[in-house]
């Protein structure tokens, strides 16, 4: 079973974190039945970690995870952190293939997405 | 003349910077002529500031300025800070209209892109 895992920074606001769990529950629902299984986790400040996030995914029975960083720039979070903590279960689940996505930033959709939002009037 | 301001948190890290004002001028090439100035800024630790932005986009002749937070939650900056900043220019400039944008993570255009980058398998 090929599961996605949302990861975010983490935030002190509470209201932040729930836009994250918000927008993992649209994932699952918008997205086409290629992930058995869409959850999300923090690199801080809020949980599940990202350690804990893929732990209940493989306990949950996915055999390949893809770890998706909701990060808008290639900054020491995305490029060593979390990695750095994929590795973790990498050590620990070698049977289960991890792929790490690229961030939301480096989509070339992005500018799309923002001329669109710029063009709207309601604000 | 309409102008485009797109506004991000600035960082300690040049290449983040550099990320969103190069976003900037893909925003601009990519633009259908809508607006005839296109422009960043940063809410901190990296220039312009977002008056100094509004500034040059009005001296550049911008009648119209729409502000676009290049952020993904809706905390403290998008919600007080970078409205704060663009009030400053509108007492300024009275005569300048000034539209504030909704931030990147309010787009719901974001979850078929994630979906997008998710299915991709080229990391």
């Amino acid at each position: 079973m090929k599961s996605l895992l949302l990861v975010a920074h983490g935030s002190r606001r509470a209201e932040s974190n729930d836009e994250v769990r918000q927008l993992a529950r649209q994932l699952d629902k918008q997205g086409n039945g290629e992930f058995g299984l869409v959850a999300c986790a923090f690199l801080e400040l809020a949980e599940p970690s990202i350690p804990d996030g893929l732990r209940a995914a493989i306990r949950a029975g996915a055999t390949e995870v893809t770890v998706l960083p909701y990060f808008l720039s290639a900054g020491r979070h995305v490029v060593t952190d979390i990695p750095a903590e994929v590795n973790i279960i990498r050590a620990e689940s070698p049977e289960v293939e991890m792929v790490l996505a690229r961030y939301l930033g480096a989509s070339p959709d992005v500018v799309e997405l923002l001329l669109e939002l710029a063009s709207r009037r309601d604000g």
